[in-house]
């Protein structure tokens, strides 16, 4: 089945492989006329590209984005717009002894049942590897919607059992960390942490916040294709995603009725809330507020200890890996969960320009 | 836009205000020579209604369901099922005044921005009573996975602050749980809980948790498609849900990937996994371990408490429900979360017939 | 596989058998905020109804549509539109000795091999009675490009071997003449020749003939969703249709490009061809001039003849039709190829909404 | 809006306008574990490609063929199949001094309105390059179908005035025709007469005539996805078809039900069809035998001779083509028609999985 599309209107299709000869993707539904800024697209390739830090895996690719289609001086054409990123730094070799083994909670046992098949070089198109197409194609998202004035910011909450608490967050700086998280003082602790751990072999989780804010009011489209169903299939399309909350999330479940509602106010005349548990969002609806999200990652499956498993010749084994890899992955996830959001963003856009006569 | 169908193989499409003619829907794609169990419907259908209990509002509908097309001699015939759902108990008067207001955390603002008109007669499509419709799909959904030995279960694990912990569980007390918890003392103290609430005209949110047992390996469609992310939205496009997780969570976020994994052993030559933190979904694909999952649900918006808000001429106003309504939904949305479920499960068996030659 | 949806934004979805309970259908993405005349629904109805006439079926349906959402205060919600149109002049037993036979170029064997399982009374779904709910659709999707200002008409040009030549025509007679033809002496040249085919139990074929008239310049999505791709396979869905032409069609493909070439002139400062044999469509995409299209339909296959067949237990059998049934299609098949037309040409002009920034 | 797929299941997205950098595509859905032929679908494309003969268009491409992802030793990945085609022998310059006109029955008009810009580099998209992409694609769903048993076979049955009629026809040697021509004689006059056109500047239409053999019997999606329905919009999406028959097509129009009726009988215990008039398809659903289409081609817009027209800034003109271009598209179009049909019957294959429990 064809599961390698996203969105209605502003629709993504993409390819590759992680030790193949490249990624790449289409872009179907942008809107004709849009100038864009190449540079900003390989500049959120770059944010999300493996090697950059030391915190990050070994894999070195420059992730060098060729734009095939679609543009024509300057400007979008209306037309798909195709584009290619080769794999440069593939160690295929790396992944010869692991080729009939299952590594422990990757993909490579549920890929081989479903399709009788895998390419188990990195683990091939389950690799998270895949998402650099997202991103750019979030980028040109980004630049649609920031047309709009729509604007998308995540950052690292939390790795492992650190989190931001009330400290204080300066989001300017997200970019300054190796991390991304916008506390420089839990930040430092996280970048330590994850040296600790890759020392060790060992790997961590995390979560990343995300808000979009300036939305117009009237995105999502019930009953079914409400704004955060959206999101939320989005956002659990990312690799190692493992639970998404909007606005009060899990607890506001604990609060009662009169507490959780966001009271309406008038505010220089127009129509605000004076709470945002909704975390922007009422009835599947964007309502013009922040919209929020906190999205939990597994820790990566990849460890550089040893572990129990079985081969495909119904052997137990024990591994230990060899390939490249993050301690954690919530640092370089930060543009592609902007990414996934950027998407749904610009085709709901889109969509509601059908919602009146 | 078009968003009020779901799937790709096996589809629903819906209709119907809450204080209109009828509610109803199309189920399309369920394959032919299913022999369908139409009391089994009915049932699903009756688990949800609502007046079925005095922690329930006081709306009472039979909600008899007609079937029109698509069965013949008792066996599905391939071709779409359509059916009706005749709305009874229709009360649009409790809510002529509130036409012109905005009730807090309810849709009527947003719904109004959104299509510059609204139906306000107890929401209109906006209600939660929509999902009639996603029950008796989900009956059929389940009725076909059922056929390849797949089974749903959902119940309440908590409402407000009562949680299950420790407590024993016993899976076919559930449905004798006026609030659907299998913990027969929780579910005592919750449905006190409830009671006291409903006196107050306060409300409650709450958490279902859900699981599937004996999945096939192989189901969920990347990179995309995933299993997860299609569970994802059709969750989050249910009416209160906030926050959803898969297998360990937000709480698997904290631990280390050594300890997180799900080591592979072989049990009666079967691969099966030792722990199961991927809740039973890798790579987006289900592993044949049990799916688990669970949903936030925010307290109901509608409390018989005053609330501050708006109206559509730009006036503040403090409003005051009338409608009937739950002091707490998750126990008649236990239904809901193993329908849309169910309609995924079912979609996804579909689709994966097409993955090999 | 769910193949009873057309459309993407404007989107129809279908159910319903010959002699089943009813037929019905659900309208997704009609933009909110539109008056919605309904008798004029009714009426579009009332034309391809069975037994309008003495040349049609004896078959009697008041085919009286019930709306049952979507609507409010005579307005669009922007919501689903769900609508059921009961079945009243059902005479399942005329076909009950059809149970086990395959009528010759009837659906019947080739949905028995497909299902496995069929509805044998009168076709079941594979009856030309599934249109009415296109209709129904179509109507108000005429509504809505007539807000446009956009127009469809159609008639018959042919039946049998009767065709219009250079006679002159009358378009505002066409629903005066019984057989939908607006030249009014060959429309009574083909009254007669239907009644005389009635008595003999033979059946005819015919063309009709269809014009969009004032469409905008810029529908139509290319590559694969061209405006007359999308057509075609409307037109294509339509029961006993064998062939399609827009603009010169077949006989275009005789003539050199210098003379089939539609050369552009400014008409009052307006970019218009001298000619039209693009049939209105350049490139996928319309130009603003009338779009016409031919479509050829087959004779009916219901003949009351004794014909050579076979059964579902192996024997070669001779058929005789009972069943009541048209001498030929396209007088009533008139308003299911406006409405098909219109679906598309409602669901591009919403498309178009997203072509530029 | 998103028009650059085609199918649900087996799925292509292309891009690419002609005198880009490069055109590609992405195929989506194509089963894992499937023997590629990679010589064989590079024949595909040679059988399209321009400047192979003297009665094709000057421009040289080698259109070679990279395949960048989906294929691990040999086999197709169950992922998704991305490929690029170089564009080499470009000369946007021809068509410098065309930056501002209007080129009569092109789409430089049609694009311009619609999108507000356009690529005018040899129709930028609109040109008919584009199908390269529909060849490769095509080339992998003939594999998938020739599994099974079926055959895709389409030929040149007319150009212009010049129509095979009683001679007799050699199917192999189709390929030795330089006009794709299975009359030996036939071929000779069509080349002929091509040569003549091209000496003049003046250009032609024509008919292919296309045929799949050993159809299973069950294939296509009633009521809205009819196997001729689906056929009929994908041979529509192809550049210059402006008309369409199935079986008998507008002739069988003409005739009465009882001579069109297409008898059942039994041959060595099968059902089968004494005549074909339905052209292999009943009900929308394939019966088993051959379905045939006759596909009719517009002369080429892009001829010699002067035309008039306007340009975009108001003015009338006198034009005069100086891009390279074929006399006549349909020789090599038919491998084009060929991939569109593979396309739609591969996706219907894997769709009918569906149609039973």
């Amino acid at each position: 089945m064809a599961g390698n599309s996203f969105g209605t209107l502003f629709r993504l299709t993409t390819f590759g492989e992680s030790h193949g000869l490249a990624l790449g993707g289409i872009i179907d539904g942008c809107p004709a006329g849009m100038t864009v800024d190449l540079n900003a697209v390989q500049a959120e390739l770059d944010r999300r590209k493996p090697g950059q830090s030391k915190v990050t895996t070994g894999r070195k690719e420059s992730d060098k984005l060729e734009i095939l289609s679609g543009l024509f001086e300057g400007k979008t054409l209306g037309t798909p717009i195709g584009f290619v990123i080769r794999n440069e730094d593939q160690h295929p070799k790396d992944y010869s002894d692991l080729k009939n083994v299952y590594r422990p909670s990757h993909a490579d046992y549920t890929w081989e049942q479903k399709f009788g098949i895998r390419d188990h070089r990195g683990g091939g198109r389950a690799s998270a590897r895949e998402t650099a197409c997202r991103v750019v194609a979030g980028a040109f998202a980004k630049q649609l919607i920031g047309h709009y004035g729509v604007q998308i910011i995540a950052y690292v909450s939390a790795i492992g059992r650190l989190e931001i608490g009330d400290e204080a967050m300066d989001f300017d700086s997200i970019e300054n960390s190796l991390v991304r998280c916008p506390s420089p003082s839990i930040s430092k602790k996280m970048e330590n942490h994850l040296l600790e751990l890759k020392e060790k072999g060992e790997s961590a989780g995390g979560v990343i916040t995300c808000k979009v804010t300036d939305s117009p009011v009237g995105l999502g489209e019930p009953v079914f294709d409400k704004l955060h169903a959206q999101l939320a299939k989005a956002i659990f399309s990312i690799n190692a995603v493992k639970g998404l909350e909007f606005g009060s999330g899990f607890e506001g479940s604990k609060s009662f009725g009169s507490e959780h509602n966001d009271a309406f106010v008038l505010s220089n005349e127009k129509v605000q809330t004076k709470t945002n548990n909704s975390g922007g969002i009422q009835g599947g609806i964007s309502n013009g507020s922040e919209i929020t999200m906190r999205v939990a990652f597994k820790p990566v499956a990849t460890v550089g200890l040893p572990q129990q498993s079985v081969d495909n010749l119904g052997n137990e084994v024990e591994i230990k890996a060899k390939g490249r890899h993050d301690p954690c992955v919530v640092p370089r996830a930060v543009p592609i969960v902007e990414s996934m959001v950027a998407l749904v963003m610009a085709d709901m856009l889109l969509l509601s320009r059908s919602n009146k006569l």
